[in-house]
């Protein structure tokens, strides 16, 4: 049976796809590392996360080769072994690509769909809507996560589209950027037809103002050790505010270095390279390399991402080190 | 040999990839209009262009299938027959599927390519050079035109970056955005080692600034009747500058119902859908309908594009009237 | 004795300037209708507004003569006899007109200034703070609510430049705009040394986040009728958020229509007579003719604002009926 | 006799307002510098500049107070004597303060204004018509140069305002900002009925263009020393097209380090900064400090507007070492 609404709950991880040494070169064909792939699996969901997700932005869907992606979607999901959902992004140049790659996901068996929406020429509303419609109708056995994420893919998207998106049935949940300020018409506009999915950093501050639509975050920085964001959720689950609050102070303190000058359009010219940085130095995985054509950074920006990742490491050991009874 | 940058030179003309009429429809598979395709090519040599670029924007290179794109290419390559270059677009996600589909469409004899870059997260000039020389190591027998669109490849080329392009010797033009203030910065980065290629629309101005530097213009209303473009030409190699100007003023004239609002930021949501409503209208070449997710667009815009197009088949008759002696 | 932090507390009401018949002529002078401002300013502190704000964007700080500025905030001042605070604007081109004009301000009796910065070409974080610190060191008598505009003056104040400003004793609260991603890091910045005052719509949300700092909003609604602002004051103070969320939706009701296309930046090129027309047809207030340049404006802009001013003024009508015990 | 359309010829150069040593205090109220005001007037004349416009952007009309602005003019005009025309800037924050100071200056004797709208909210088309309009019938003996700087005064002049601007009899010209796409439109829509003033950087470049129509531009170089803008001047006169482009280069090459990372917004920042750094380190004119707020200035940006006054002084020597005769 299709994955339902209900089904998105607490923290819904996102992994990098981990990289052979060799990842950067050009010439190099066959760069994921399925052995760190499957460890990190089998670490994120014994450290509690709800569910996984992968190739998103810096899970590398852009620069992954085919072949590289499905096999990687396929040691995944073989690895996690039903035990929580696993969601592979699909997002291509366009709808039929798309359709093609998500039939062979289905088959692999994923739960559903991190779905971004093609980005040479920004789409309006009307192709946004389309895209996901047509997607959901060749698919009927996927849940669909939407990515929205303005950067990459031309935009915001408005109220009017989710209201839309919201009737698909397949369209269970929004991938929602940084708090901004249509927040609450975004969340109106679904009408409790799908869930909005803050990222973790956001969590607490978005359940203060609809505690009974927020039940599920994303988390990017879950790839740096989940802990903090397993014990957010059990605060926000058993309503302890003020522990709430003080994680999500802990994630605001880590996110202070990783966007250079306080920008996220800075931030996405260098998404990817940031992202694995701060994982490797994190040190919970091993994310290797970036993929060309996403292979250098400022390195000024490199290590704001560094000591980012050195916070999370420390926000890490200090909630894995609570027992989970006394959370 | 490949081709050098003094092969580069009069109207490059791009061309649509002819649509069957199920073509909007995400579930058909077959969508390339070969016969359609084939009278296309031998109707713009025919009437004089120098060179066929195709699977640029509205050729729609994001959104055909990896199997029609190719057998587009191949068909393309094999009407031209060697009479005039064919540049083919190889744009991707990402430097490694570039590679691999630049290497199939040499095998097929192409010329060269028309490149934009990855857009997913916007390249800064570092991840742009880095991706084009890649490239170019990876295929050294093709030429390399790049595609510089600001909105679909995440801003606009720097003088700094192109500089450093135009040291790469397979690099040898760039297909040149609408005119703006870094277009001599640009030019004299380029060091006469790439050819600038501005809009026809442009050419007649550009030309007056670098008479020697501007000896060739991409015209994608070329498919609407290439006449005026090919008589454009024959004026600015003949030094003819009023017969020019005044060729250039019937193309402004005929752009000014084609961008909505008069913008290109709004024109480029539409980009596809309004550029082959335009070349249906002038009927000179069949389009067909556009790729998902590209597939709808607002009746005003499509109106302004119709017209566009009525004026561009009245250009077009008006100069493949006039015998090319007389030119 | 200064006006201080603790002074800022529940409703800061914004007024316009009420405009004789002939305001939209350029060749009038005299254009303050005198009785309606001191009818207005006795409505709002009888319907228990906290202060009372003059001369921002639609108070026409910007288009009113200096003659007229002074001798409206004489009256103002006058009528409100120290029943509350009084804070006039005094944003100019330059720090010495505003210094100058402060000064006027001071001799008349305000208790202190609604300030935004020049704006002609936009200030830097050393140019922001230089004016403020400027102006306060002028005059140390009068209180300081910054007023923080994007469009208006050239971008969002950062938090590094709140952070210096609330070291500044007369500054004592910001004007805040419409919340955005950067609230937290702005209130954090201003380390409970300045009020941070959000709009009415956004004040419920952001006493969900920070109940002990968000003790006070600012309202332009308010002249279309202050009840719901009063009630919400009231739920907030004592705790009944149940209550201040359903105010809170019913100005976001309000507000739906007011914003042209939901855009604030399309609002800003209409702020004045959007304002103005919702004012008029709320009709607790008569705010009248805008003045010369910012005069017309579209029809369907028009008609937002007065559907927006018939909600407020049906909101208005609703928690007027309430007695104050039963609030 | 009110000053024409075709008095606006050659190069019409833009003064700062020399300031005292303690103008950067925002306690000083006296802070013109009328001695060297004047010699700057007559080292201009002498030199042969063809008009002299002031308190424009860094002739700091919004930093100026109305006793200062008021006393620089009288002294400029009454300086000037009749030699050349003199604009003045009379921009403001709203129609009827600029219909003020605009009879003031036409009581002291100038040719015309150099007048920018206000900009507190952004004008739309209808604001901007209506408030040169409006100015224009209040002095109807005073010519008026539009200035178009998109930063300062919330965007472009759109090409349908130009239409109607060129339309007024006294509006004669407009001060144009940077080369841009719309350049040939708003050409067109002038319809030669007003004077396009192009920088003296694109001077050559908008002649090659449209030689009958571009017969004048504005210099603010010129206070660097305007020898090489009066050379301009007379090649484009005598249609020495080689000869003026390379004074044309000579200015792009002083150009290259006066625009913070090649960018105008962020030099608009700072405009008034490095104009009178720049001009201080040419030598020419001595500009003095800035006035408040526009004080200070990162070290690397005023280290550009220093070399770029340096190359300006060099162009300077050479052109002025070259007899009038042998031009």
């Amino acid at each position: 049976m299709r994955i339902q609404l209900d089904d998105i709950t607490g923290v819904l991880a996102i992994m990098p796809t981990p990289a052979t040494p060799d990842a950067a070169d050009p010439s190099a064909l066959d760069t994921v590392d399925h052995e760190e792939s499957r460890r990190a699996v089998d670490a994120l969901i014994a450290d509690g996360v709800d569910a996984v997700m992968i190739t998103g932005t810096f899970g590398e869907c852009a620069t992954l080769t085919w072949d590289e992606h499905r096999a990687f979607v396929t040691t995944v999901v073989e690895q996690a072994a039903g035990r929580v959902p696993v969601f592979a992004g699909a997002t291509t140049l366009n709808t039929r690509d798309t359709i093609a790659r998500a039939r062979v996901f289905a088959d692999i068996g994923v739960s559903g769909l991190l779905l971004g929406r093609p980005m040479w020429s920004p789409c309006d509303d009307s192709a946004v809507v389309g895209y996901y419609r047509d997607v959901a109708a060749a698919v009927p056995d996927l849940g669909i996560v939407v990515y929205d994420n303005p950067v990459s893919f031309g935009g915001k998207i408005s109220p009017k589209a989710y209201a839309q998106l919201a009737a698909i049935p397949q369209v269970i949940a929004a991938k929602y950027p940084v708090l901004g300020p249509s927040f609450l018409a975004d969340l109106d506009a679904m009408t409790g037809r799908m869930r909005l999915l803050p990222v973790e950093r956001d969590w607490y501050y978005t359940w203060r103002w609809a505690p009974d639509a927020m039940t599920a975050c994303w988390s990017g920085s879950a790839s740096c050790g989940p802990a903090p964001a397993i014990a957010l959720r059990d605060a926000i689950r058993e309503g302890r505010a003020e522990d709430a609050e003080a994680i999500a102070r802990g994630y605001r303190h880590a996110a202070q270095t990783f966007f250079p000058q306080g920008s996220f359009e800075l931030f996405s010219k260098y998404n990817v390279q940031l992202e694995k940085i701060r994982i490797d130095e994190a040190g919970y995985l091993h994310a290797g390399p970036s993929r060309p054509p996403y292979v250098e950074c400022p390195d000024a920006y490199a290590e704001g991402a560094r000591e980012s990742g050195r916070r999370l490491a420390e926000l890490h050991r200090k909630y894995a080190a609570v027992p989970t009874a006394a959370r």
